[in-house]
């Protein structure tokens, strides 16, 4: 029998199961009051919509098309009307500068497969999404702590890299209600990271999977168009690359994201999709292109309103429930509070006795860490509960808390 | 402005933009006759099956799961069915070694990120199916011809891949009516392969992708099968990792693709596509589902006389036109009749004159093969066009080949 060990490449070992995906499996479970997923809720997807729009591709002229292989691209009216939106937020583009992929998650790995050899160094916040993380790792890159409030010199990031035998690639982040924080980076840290980016020569990956769901608060240009209003327009010319999703507003099922960027970036992402899977389902693409068409604003306001009351509640709650020594993040969108306890408590221990005793899940934050620190952070989302739970849920962890900072402290 | 350059990695300088999409665009010219596409008829796509499924699951209790997140193996009903057709080809597995990618294509980029580090050797037959070349090449391997015949030591290979710097880590092939050649290899040739992977140590990578479409002949067991057969019947303990697809048989743009392998190798690759792209579209899996258990071979049954019919028509057509000098092969199924022109011939330079003369479109044989070769061969489809487009087609071919070689002899 073969010995898989001495035959798989050396980066696999580096892709372990984590700790997460045990958790999701929670959210199945009756019993537990799950502030773990962070998946929009099934009760707002737009499915009579999806439901009358493959309807409608199966009864006209585009049914050969949507069942047949097409471009690598993506779908020509869906990067069109992707064009459009773009232009809303400040980023004037054609359809050539949108590339469709198979869910933000895809434009993640191309992304650090375009730009990672092993011991480069990708940017990231502390912390930040996990996903990024388990994207990047398969290309084996160091990881250095991006300072969003521009207190490291740019040649303190070089040596560095330098110092892990490789260059800065990239800066990543989440601009918008970033999961897991919740929290939104400003309009003066979106022109640091340019200026930081501007001296360090790499691109920005703008993460802007929850853009739209802004609940109050006033919406920050992305930092594509920060960069777009100081060079003239021209997005040829950009060295920021946007990564959208219609995951949280749409339905995660069909696996439908997209990236913004210069046509240099979106022709090498373009030869890169054609090697790895040809192109993103042709049928979802067009449905989503048909919802989208005819309703997404609409669509966009019923999530917020719903998302938003939750959010309230969360925070209320947690006003409410948590004890002193305990803080956490105001969202002004989006999925995510994050909550962080005192020095020296254990978010993963913490789990395991909020299952046991209070049956009440969340996700703890050291996996958010690419240097495995912040165990003392958890992260709630409040998408799928609704406000009696919410305060439920959050009692109980509050008094959970609570008695573990008495334990401590006896 | 960022001097990409010298931000994307190394690898992405491997992947140029082929001849082969610039050629596809050709199918949508009205006056080529083209050959050139690997294609399924879409006359053929069961659309009203798929139309039937899609209404099903939205107005059934599955339309949450369907727009929802899922797990990255796939959908557990459609593992099931298809652990079920395994067994009818001699595979006894459980859906547990079952896993489900966005086409068989994203199959082939995994197990070429599983396995290949830079320098390593993946062996290849020569000419091979140009989308394994493509996926591969991301991984920086080296190639090696693959010998179907067994006139190479084992020691042979392994000299070759040190003095290029690595270690052989698999054998890729297409076994049944192959993208290009239409060839299959036979009993004796997979027991022989068996045995060279045994004596490398090395993994099999079976392309089983036209396995569904044989016209006539007798069925050859897979690999993975004759494996089976040979070590008692344990799936845990093979080497072969059987890849296959629903694009041929049922519909490409969904894109739903298999893996069949040891569930050591399943749970290495469901964490890959975990941190790749979540999870391949839920719709559509449970879309393949439906229509896979209700009338997967009656569909099968309808596209293979289809087919047949334009096999035959191609085989007689290149008969009757086909200057002395040249010869192709005899598919017993699949999409594809390969042409050997006379040394010296080039069907790049041929393909130019065809389309301004001839207007007929077909694929140069040198982009298959791993290293340049095979400048005189030629890969003809025949699974979209009728008999009298192909007569037609094909005597047009004959008079251009004929009269290059009048000219070449004068």
């Amino acid at each position: 029998m073969l010995n898989w060990d001495h035959i798989f490449a050396t980066r696999s070992s580096r892709m372990k199961a984590s700790e997460i995906r045990e958790l999701l499996k929670l959210l199945d479970r009756p019993d537990i009051i799950s502030f773990a997923g962070g998946i929009p809720d099934p009760a707002l997807f737009p499915d009579q919509d999806f439901k009358a729009a493959y309807a409608e591709i199966f009864s006209g002229p585009a049914v050969n098309a949507a069942l047949q292989y097409s471009v690598s691209e993506g779908y020509g009216p869906l990067r069109s009307w992707l064009a459009g939106e773009m232009a809303k937020l400040g980023v004037a583009c054609a359809a050539e500068n949108v590339f469709i992929v198979s869910g933000s998650q895809q434009g993640l790995d191309y992304l650090g497969k375009l730009f990672l050899s092993p011991n480069d160094t990708a940017l990231v916040t502390w912390p930040t999404y996990l996903g990024a993380l388990q994207a990047f790792n398969a290309y084996e890159p160091a990881y250095d702590k991006l300072s969003v409030t521009g207190n490291r010199t740019p040649e303190s990031y070089r040596l560095a890299a330098a110092a892990n035998g490789g260059k800065v690639k990239f800066a990543y982040l989440s601009v918008d209600f970033a999961n897991p924080t919740g929290e939104t980076i400003d309009r003066e840290g979106r022109e640091k990271l340019i200026a930081l980016a501007e001296d360090l020569d790499i691109p920005i990956i703008e993460d802007a999977a929850y853009q739209s769901l802004r609940y109050d608060g006033e919406a920050i240009p992305p930092i594509l168009a920060l960069e777009l209003a100081a060079n003239g327009g021209d997005i040829e010319a950009a060295r920021t690359i946007y990564c959208g999703s219609f995951s949280k507003t749409l339905a995660p099922g069909l696996r439908v994201g997209y990236i913004v960027a210069s046509s240099r970036v979106i022709r090498k992402l373009v030869l890169m999709k054609q090697a790895a899977d040809l192109h993103s389902s042709t049928i979802n693409q067009m449905a989503i292109a048909h919802v989208a068409e005819r309703g997404f604003d609409a669509q966009v306001d019923k999530i917020r309103k719903a998302y938003s009351h939750r959010r309230d509640s969360m925070l209320a709650a947690l006003g409410r429930h948590m004890p002193e020594g305990t803080r956490w993040t105001k969202p002004e969108g989006g999925m995510f509070v994050w909550v962080t306890l005192p020095e020296g408590m254990d978010g993963t221990a913490l789990l395991a006795k909020s299952i046991e005793t209070e049956k009440v899940a969340f996700v703890p934050g050291r996996a958010f860490h690419a240097d495995g620190s912040g165990a003392n952070t958890l992260r709630l989302s409040f998408s799928c509960a609704d406000a009696p739970t919410i305060e439920e849920g959050i009692s109980r962890l509050g008094r959970l808390v609570r008695s573990e900072m008495t334990a401590a402290a006896a």
